[in-house]
C-alpha cells in the first residue's frame, strides 16, 4: 500500500459506511489517510453498504417508550428494520431506547425536514432574512441558509446532535447503525407528552 | 332507618358516588335499599362527591405508557389530576396502568364521544339507517340510537367496559377512582402505536 492507514481509521470508515475491511483499507490507502475522502471513494464504487441499505423496505421493529423520573414527560417511538431477527436485537433495542431518551430530552417535533410544514419553513425564512439586513445578498442568503440548517438541527429527531455524544448527528448514529447491524432502519414515528403542555 | 341498608349496598353506593357513610345509609334507607334511586337522592342533595368534583380544575397527573410484549403494540397516556400528591398515589398509579391496558388491548381511537369527528359520526348513522329499512320510524330511531352507542362504545376510550372488568365501562371505574381518591381526575390524552399500522 502507498500510505500506511491506521487501524482506528479502518475501524471509523467501516462504522461508517458499513463497507468491508479490505474495501476500508484500499480506500483509505487510496485517499492517504483521509476518512472523507475514502467515503467518497466508497461511494463511488458501491461499496458503502449503509446507502444501500437505505433503500430496502422495512416492515418490522419495535415500538419502544420512556418515561422519565416523576412522571411528567414521556415518549412513545416505533423504529423499522427489515426482520424481525434484528428487532430483536440487543443493538438495535439500545439504538431505540437512545432515540426515546434524545426524543425525551431534546423535544424535536419532527422526524426529518420532510416533515417540516412548508409555512414554519416560511416563517423560518422569513425571520432569518430579518435578521440580515443590509448585508450583500451572496452573504444574506448563505446566512440565511445556516440559520435555516440550525433551525432543521433543533426541531428534526434525524439533524440533532445526539445528547449522549454531541459531536455526532442522530442521522449519523443511525447510518452507524445501518452498517453495524447490516440491515436498513427507519425511525418512524414518534410522540412525546410532557405534563399539562 | 325505614328499611335495613345491607353493608355492601352502603359500600357499593360510597364507592360510586364518593359520598359520605351516613349520607350513603340515609339515601339507601329512603331509597329502599334501591342504589340506582340512592343515587339520583345523593345527586339532588348535591352528595355524590364524584359529581361535584368532576368541575374541579386537573394541572397534575402522570405521563405513564406500556408495551406490550415483543414490542409491536405501544401507548403513551396523559392522565390529570389535582396534585402531584395524588399523582405519585399508588391508586392513581394503577388506574393509568389499567387505562394504558385497555388502550392496548381495545384499540380505542378517541378518549370520549366529544371527540369523534362529525363526519365520523354522519357516516356511522347512515350506515345504522340502512341496516334497519322496513321498520316503524319510531323503532328505526330507537335502533339506530343503540347502534350508535354501540359505536361509541367501541371507539371511545370511556365508554369502552373496561377489560379487566367488562361488567363496568372505563367511565364507571374512573367516577369511582375520583370517588376514592377524592380529586377530579381526567383522562387528557393517549397514543397508541401498531408495528406497521
Amino acid at each position: 500500500m502507498s500510505t500506511p492507514v491506521s487501524a482506528q481509521a479502518v475501524k471509523d470508515l467501516r462504522e461508517k459506511t458499513g463497507a468491508g475491511l479490505l474495501d476500508c483499507q484500499k480506500a483509505l490507502a487510496e485517499a492517504g489517510g483521509n476518512v472523507e475522502q475514502a467515503i467518497t471513494i466508497l461511494r463511488k464504487k458501491g461499496a458503502a453498504t449503509a446507502d444501500k441499505k437505505s433503500g430496502r423496505s422495512t416492515k418490522e421493529g419495535l415500538v419502544s417508550s420512556y418515561i422519565h423520573i416523576g412522571g411528567k414527560v414521556g415518549v412513545l417511538l416505533e423504529v423499522n428494520c427489515e426482520t424481525d431477527f434484528v428487532a430483536r436485537n440487543d443493538d438495535f433495542k439500545t439504538f431505540c431506547n437512545d432515540l426515546c431518551l434524545q426524543i425525551a430530552a431534546a423535544s424535536p417535533l419532527y422526524v426529518t425536514r420532510d416533515e417540516v410544514p412548508e409555512a414554519a419553513i416560511a416563517a423560518e425564512r422569513e425571520i432569518a432574512v430579518a435578521q440580515v439586513q443590509g448585508k450583500p445578498p451572496a452573504a444574506i442568503q448563505k446566512i440565511v441558509e445556516g440559520k435555516l440548517e440550525k433551525y432543521y438541527s433543533t426541531v428534526c429527531l434525524v439533524d440533532q446532535p445526539f445528547v449522549k455524544q454531541p459531536d455526532k448527528s442522530i442521522k449519523e448514529i443511525l447510518t452507524e447503525k445501518i452498517a453495524k447491524i447490516g440491515e436498513n432502519i427507519t425511525i418512524r414515528r414518534f410522540t412525546r407528552y410532557q405534563l399539562g403542555a
